[in-house]
């Protein structure tokens, strides 16, 4: 095992001490990131990654100090290098090092190679538990690192037996923490597009659902969650992942649906397939 | 000139490639700072600063590495170092690095020496612009290392001839982007403490202002500082700084007036006496 991780032209290891303390990044919060992983070898939906990081950079002000093609070609190397079968690549851009503390001058562009997230082959099964907090993030459409009301609950979620949480404000609901949320209302598959981040994962999950369902995109409600028959998550590394419980309030029977193992298998059938 | 800083135990030159990528002040956002000075080569007010330290360290749950004492020592190493009659202080303290990008393992703690901030003497007699932007700040009472509103502004500000941003919501106001706000209502002095980082600029003010004005602590509201006689806000750069015009809209004569100058003069009393 050998990650490494490329910045700003350079590939190190991925334990270098890279950055300096006035990186934009560190004090004050400007930057942004994606995240995402190999299926056989090959980079899963590059297209669209590329896509809404390239988007995250628009809205934050940030010129991509890389094409897609040069991105891309250094994904290949730090996979190779890597020597593992499977890898994942976090992007972070920072506003970089400035001296003022408020001007950006130069990005700082990292591409870190990681190992890849814990499977949870339980958890798709039974289904996770989701604590309501009241909340929504600040630029949704942009990938920011801004997740601090994430690490300051880690240690109650843990209490709580909690996999994430569930974003609400008047009784509106957004997304969890780094996913998406969907429920089925008869053969209904409701999710919303207001205050998220546009889910990679959720999109295939729609194309894939399609077919099968009919798709309602519309503002969603707590409340309503709480009495659904189904309500799932996605994320890049949560696939197609049942939410059993919110709050102490059992979802359906408590573990994952029919309608919703369906999609699991219809989405882990393209992973199984990618890049053949 | 030669700036240091503290760093997990080591003194380092200040442009030194200290953190690594995985550290969760980058990754999440997950840090918080304070910014403070020297006056007379003795740090200003130094007892409050590290009070408030303290204070969002235990709000994002981080454990401090250094006890006050030890930090004070630091200080004192790191301006002796500087070579220089004033300098500022940086603190920053993060998540540190973490292997699974979520759990806090050991902050990471740097104190950086800088140059001061540039004064502003003609602002202080002829009062900045500030825009109105419809915003609370996360999490207002941690110095949080969240900055991205006003990074992102940045550009506008500097087209619009503005100096800082108003953060307002559902008319009522909070602050600007790193200060306080003060208006004047006859022989009233206002300001508010709901969604604001209490301010060590605004605790010596409020206690130099208390002879002199009455002093009233409520919420405050965009509607009345726009038709309010003399506006002024607070910060460890800015000192007791007039707002001479709120967007489109010039407050009293469009300079500072005379009561904010009364509390001017006495705060730069405090400064110049500073440690005598």
């Amino acid at each position: 095992m050998a990650f490494f991780q490329y910045f700003n032209g350079q590939v190190l290891p991925l334990d270098s001490s890279i950055l300096q303390s006035n990186d934009l990044g560190l004090i004050r919060g400007f930057a942004m990131f994606d995240f995402f992983r190999t299926y056989n070898g090959i980079p899963f939906r590059w297209e669209d990654y590329w896509k809404r990081f390239e988007n995250s950079a628009r809205l934050l002000k940030l010129p991509l100090p890389l094409t897609q093609k040069q991105a891309y070609d250094i994904l290949t190397e730090l996979y190779t290098r890597s020597g593992e079968p499977e890898v994942a690549f976090r992007f972070i851009l920072s506003g970089g090092h400035s001296p003022d503390g408020v001007q950006v001058q130069s990005p700082n562009f990292i591409i870190r190679t990681e190992q890849l997230p814990m499977d949870s082959p339980e958890g798709r099964s039974k289904g996770i538990k989701v604590l309501p907090y009241e909340y929504v993030r600040d630029l949704p459409t942009v990938k920011t690192t801004n997740y601090v009301h994430m690490i300051l609950m880690a240690e109650e979620m843990k209490r709580k037996q909690a996999a994430d949480l569930l974003f609400h404000k008047d009784d509106e609901v957004s997304e969890l923490t780094r996913s998406n949320v969907f429920f089925f209302k008869g053969d209904q598959l409701i999710t919303t597009d207001r205050h998220i981040l546009h889910g990679i994962t959720r999109k295939v999950v729609l194309e894939i659902a399609q077919d099968h369902f009919e798709i309602v995109i519309r503002p969603i409600y707590l409340t309503e969650l709480l009495e659904a028959e189904e309500v799932f998550t996605t994320s890049s590394t949560k696939w197609v992942m049942p939410i059993r419980q919110i709050g102490d309030q059992v979802i359906g029977q408590g573990s994952a649906g029919p309608k919703t193992r369906m999609l699991q298998q219809m989405f882990e059938e393209v992973l199984i397939n990618w890049g053949k």
